[in-house]
């Protein structure tokens, strides 16, 4: 904004000239042709010169009117708008969340399995910015940014249930219990720094199982909650 | 902005005229009368053409110039004004968030009941927008938008405890966990897309029991992600 | 923007005067030197008065105009600037998010201590901003705002398990569970209210252990919601 300031300090320096032009020419009918026209065009003389001095004063202050336009439009505004679109842009993209538990109907358990295994939540409560897959249980991420998990695993009389939270092919947290008999639940949250494409996904603990019914307990949420 | 643009590029095929008027009219005081009159009428004749068109000149920057701050004023800083105003707007109303515990003093348990019933969590540690009402325990959405819940119960010498998460008369998700004996703990979260005034509780599980103490064990949290 | 408005408003009512001046003075050369030089001056004389009222008139209009960019660039494009750039810093400074586990290598129990103690989660998984310090445990508020915090303890072999939340000396909630036998694990969330400068811990419940391992089980994680 310095150049707009600089603008309006010049403007402060432009004589503010007042043309108040006082036409002394008397040309009265009763006086003498000679004394008449001997004395006026003088002072038509001084009249037009007085006149174009005001024309050029007031060229010159419009011409720094146009400059400041220039500088109001140019420098001012359009950048303004640049940087209220992008912040407009940014806060549209941050709308990415979502909820989903694992079975979409019926009950029982999921595994167990010899490897950990992602858990494919097939229940979509909220998908906002379709960054959640239903059909593979990879969540994607559609901008680079720090994202909020959390997830949680029951097991049906079972000595223990476990899930990890993974970042592409990297172990972030697990969420695990154990009983010695029982329903054990266990649930884990985690904030992530993730960059365009990075994959999270929930993956059920190798020998391990997870249960689930019309009652939603195995569940996994995220959103992003700021672009980076 | 393209308003603004076509006016800037109007004004640069404005013929920047200069009114640099050269009054030749040189009436002296030795000329005879005769020649004085004769030359000098026909010089100011021509100042005053010269000077008329200076100002017609002048008066059209000055149109330009009175569209372009209409343009700048209209069409640029109140629509950007607007915008911007949504933005802060937006950036208040996003200040949502709340965390309560089930007792305000004292310790016991809460429940069973026959029904899923709304807990009521009075020990308020944050209640920014007010949306949490402590004396009903439901959570009202003052705004659309991605909210994100947590919610957590515990049991007290109980082979089971567990609470949903509601949103309306819809079940969510449950925490859940059951032992053969102890104190069995279950958490959850969700993110949930909400329509102003949707309602969210928390209600036991019918059957179950939950425990509480000074050390604020069941609780229920939430915040307003992003508005829609 | 009343002001733009008001000026927008008044720059209305300047009568639009166009100097079409006609200079009717028309010196013949074959007219009477007499007749001419009666008639002339007097028209002559007109016509600098007529010049004299637009150049008024005109410097009226670039006066209102002055004053209407002293508004747009003052009160509009430099007040506009300052909401757009804390708007941007807004949504720079909300960047706070971290999480982290209690071992950076290894495997083991941390605890039983003989007082609720501070948990020093050493294995950093995000830290954007640096709010979190790896060395002491404490997470201290970079600005006002509303933070979320989850966190989960996991015990081995142990009758039972517990980690509250603090806020500076404060207890916020507790995540607590105790099993006859088996691997307990609780998790809870808050969201809070912090000053600049107050501190977060996850103090371990005296008396209780909690253990972790190349698994990452045992958890901390946080993020700023929103700056207030």
């Amino acid at each position: 904004m310095t150049v707009i300031q600089q603008v309006s300090v010049n403007r402060m320096k432009i004589i503010m000239f007042l043309p108040l032009l006082l036409l002394v020419c008397s040309v009265s009918a009763d006086q003498t042709e000679t004394a008449g026209h001997q004395s006026c065009p003088q002072d038509f003389h001084a009249a037009l010169r007085e006149l174009t001095a005001s024309l050029a004063v007031q060229n010159e202050r419009i011409t720094v009117l146009q400059t400041e336009n220039q500088v109001l439009s140019n420098q001012g505004a359009i950048e303004q708008q640049t940087e209220i679109d992008q912040l407009k842009l940014q806060s549209k993209v941050t709308q990415v969340a979502f909820s989903a538990s694992l079975l979409d109907q019926g009950e029982g358990d999921t595994g167990p399995f010899n490897d950990h295994t992602t858990l494919v939540f097939k229940h979509v409560v909220t998908n906002i910015g379709n960054a959640y897959n239903k059909n593979t249980g990879i969540f994607t991420a559609p901008v680079r940014g720090a994202y909020h998990f959390d997830w949680k695993v029951l097991g049906r009389d079972s000595t223990h249930t476990g899930a990890y939270l993974f970042r592409n092919e990297e172990i972030i947290f697990l969420a695990y219990e154990s009983q010695s008999s029982g329903w054990p639940s266990a649930s884990n949250g985690a904030s992530l720094l993730l960059e365009v494409g990075d994959q999270v996904t929930v993956r059920l603990w190798a020998g391990s199982r997870t249960y689930d019914n019309e009652n939603h307990q195995t569940t996994f949420s995220g959103h992003l909650i700021f672009t980076m």
